[in-house]
């Protein structure tokens, strides 16, 4: 795999000079076109051997390009707001917004691959780490981004040539440090690892390019036109081709015969007022102490509402924040997505949101939305939304991965309960904005909706993130069936967390 | 002035029942008109002694209001990436956008009062910091912010009664820590200190609002109907009266001689290639030897690029940039705000990029353009870039303090030479992109920018963070000048640094 790149590739002076001036006026102007189209993101990933000039790589690109339009980051040690959230949450928030190109020194293979060679993990460990790699750039590209991974090749004897040269240089000692020889030490595990790890994730989407990282001139040279042809060629892409449109997949069959799993659903379930009373009193008090048990610091709760159109999401929401203590919870009511948001992956605005450990965030409506309304109204395309049940799939095991305890409600009422809550609001004064023409255009579309509600519910209930069905025709039943539900699953997340030592 | 709140105010169980139903109503319909209009954000701080409530309180805003358009801040101890910034950024990355109301327990009042009562700082510093607190709360109600500001107060009788009932309680023991208990035995010096507090911070744009925590019923009804008649009256305010559009100050004065400071600088200055070449790189190599020193972990640096169309700010920027390691550095052009930037106060789309420790942030165009672009195009009011010269005095005073070197550079150059430059892009075919109506038109308006650009060196120089006029009819001579000045800037800064033990 690295045979090419070992080479002992050149570019002499002469052609590096009379080269260089050309390559860069046109990097400018691609990345100008790029700017000016603004329809996709650049995402470079700079990986590869100590001393095979990552650092040199990123900061010629910053030198070649307009540094105004070009975000670097040195993914080294997390801080402590992004130890608190799932791995991939610092990528998230590094995520160059469309029309941006984002260069990453280190990335997502950065530590599953220094795990494994140290042997904090398995083999099993990090396929499943690339695996997951895999599918974060498959989404991404799915999204548009342009990713471009570059791996700097050096031979084992190259390597320990280049630290030497450095460590003479009294200008670059510091650049040398013992975990550098550490690392050479153990040059030939690395390479076994590498070797995996490109295997396995040069996709289509994304395939690494390996360079030899030996002599700038010829390692600046390639990472260079290879930015260049690959920008350029987007661009003439984004101009004549259309996304497809329509999945490849086999279509979603509607149902063909007239059971489906809301129709299952007992909703005459009721509660009276007074058992309802008690049971409230029971569970928030429940909620209230497991959340302000210390062990708490150490979990995440996310809870994701759902449901038809004035199915009580809203009170149900209420009765859970009344038992929690107002600094440890957000709820994040998901309208349209703001300008920032569009220039962005479609998970990013539920990623931005993700708390810190110890607290918990209530989305009302959540990713849902884009095999629910987004499917309905045809405001993505079959392929996006087709793609979207494996993506959301994966963010929640990521979620899950991270202690964060994840739960799902839809709510359910029947079409005649809707009618009449509909009418009730448009009577009750203070409850008239509630409704608006758009309910009204919902409801028309019932059948379809419950379609969507259906195949959601089979793509993306799963173990480790299942959906909760509330019979929501009564107020009462809905809401302690929500709390128990939820309380349920926070004191089995509590109970497997390691036991606090006394501090 | 703690008088009024030591009567022992009540209210009846029956006088509640009553008016409680009618205020939260009252308070989802305001609270609605707030969202529909979107117009200013509401901000409420709830201080006051120990056990007085405000937990209590907050959590009843949230339990009254609709809780998904309300954010709740405990701002407990500061996360890493926060003690990194000027204490302020935690709050700026904290405030409501228009719409929503932010609710703070814990304000930018809490450090400086618990420093005082525990003798860390001295009189003088509290002043100072209550002196600060007023400025930020006079820019935030200028930028159209309703700032509620609530004192929960308990008399010391009243606070040791209180302690020892939750202390009682099994549920509500652990509320009690030890920290509680002592500051207990300190009440009167922190009486003392809240009472200076409240006085020196009581503005007619923000005052306290202090209320007896002893009983409940009273302290809630009287937090819910404050907050209700300020945004009714607000919004009331909004629909009929304007905002002043001309500041009531005297007017700024164009010169009236031939004398300003732009006609001192000396533009026929120039650098010979040669030598340039030269300093270029003994500049460059001081700057990239000055940023790879591990003390520069503890600086910050911003850099603030303004100036006249075509001067030379990008170029001038890439001779910095290229000097630096790229994952230390970001360069942040301002554009036209985003629709998020635009929910929020003039100056928070500039505190989200304040950088972390030992990193550069370098602003092409700036904060300034308050007083240049938006001052000259109408864009804001007299009364608006008015007012702008102090609020980015005290926003820059705060960088400072914070160890951060603010290194402002204007670049001029004359009408001829822009004339020149303007002409020289128009026919050189990559460089056509940078030369817009735009630019054409700013250029009919040279005598009002010179103007706006006096009054902005004369109001915003100061010796802490001065401007640095660049005389840049030449490149060479421009870019030396910047190099030069950004490197003894930080030099010096790090000589003021204490000496870093070794780790």
């Amino acid at each position: 795999m690295f045979e090419s790149a070992e080479l002992g590739h050149k570019i002499s002076k002469a052609v590096y000079d009379k080269e260089v001036p050309v390559l860069r006026e046109a990097l400018l102007e691609a990345q100008l076109d790029l700017i000016k189209s603004s329809k996709f993101p650049v995402i470079v990933l700079v990986g590869g051997v100590d001393g095979a000039g990552r650092g040199e790589t990123v900061n010629l690109l910053n030198e070649w390009l307009d540094p105004r339009y070009v975000q670097t980051h040195g993914m080294g040690e997390p801080s402590d707001e992004e130890l608190d959230r799932p791995m991939m949450w610092r990528f998230w928030r590094a995520l160059p917004p469309k029309g941006k190109i984002g260069v990453f020194l280190g990335s997502w293979y950065t530590w599953p691959i220094l795990n494994r060679v140290f042997g904090r993990t398995k083999v099993a460990d990090l396929d499943q780490s690339l695996e997951r790699a895999k599918r974060l750039e498959k989404m991404l590209t799915d999204e548009g981004a342009l990713i471009i991974k570059f791996w700097l090749h050096l031979s084992k004897e190259k390597q320990e040539k280049r630290l030497k040269v450095l460590e003479k240089d009294p200008k670059t000692r510091w650049r040398v440090t013992d975990r550098d020889w550490e690392h050479y030490k153990m040059y030939d595990k690395f390479r076994t690892i590498h070797e995996a790890v490109i295997r396995h994730t040069s996709t289509a989407e994304a395939p690494w390019i390996i360079v030899e990282g030996t002599e700038p001139r010829y390692r600046s040279l390639t990472v260079g036109k290879v930015i260049l042809e690959a920008i350029r060629k987007r661009l003439d892409e984004e101009g004549k081709k259309k996304k497809p449109t329509e999945a490849s997949a086999p279509p979603l069959l509607p149902s063909i015969d007239d059971l489906h799993i809301l129709k299952t659903l007992d909703l005459t379930q009721k509660l009276e007022k007074k058992h309802y009373e008690t049971e409230l009193e029971k569970y928030q008090g429940k909620l209230a102490i497991l959340t302000r048990n210390p062990k708490f610091h150490d979990l995440t709760v996310i809870v994701a509402f759902e449901g038809n159109d004035a199915a009580g999401k809203g009170g149900s929401i209420r009765r859970i924040t009344s038992a929690l203590d107002a600094r440890q919870y957000e709820v994040i009511p998901i309208a349209a997505p703001t300008e920032e948001e569009r220039a962005q992956p479609y998970l990013w605005r539920f990623w931005r949101h993700i708390p810190r450990k110890g607290r918990v965030s209530i989305f009302d409506r959540t990713w849902y939305g884009r095999v629910l309304v987004e499917r309905i109204e045809g405001y993505c395309s079959e392929a996006d939304w087709m793609r979207a049940y494996s993506e959301i799939n994966d963010f929640e095991a990521q979620l899950v991965r991270h202690n964060i305890v994840v739960v799902k409600f839809w709510l359910t009422i029947s079409k005649e309960e809707q009618l009449r809550r509909f009418e009730d609001r448009q009577k009750t004064g203070f409850k008239r904005f509630k409704i608006t023409e758009e309910d009204w255009r919902n409801r028309e579309k019932w059948e379809a909706y419950e379609q969507a509600i259906c195949d959601m519910v089979d793509r993306t209930s799963t173990e480790i993130s299942p959906w909760t069905l509330v019979e929501a025709n009564d107020k009462y039943f809905a809401r302690v069936k929500i709390l128990k539900t939820l309380t349920d699953r926070i004191e089995s997340a509590m109970k497997a967390l390691p036991d606090k030592k006394a501090s």
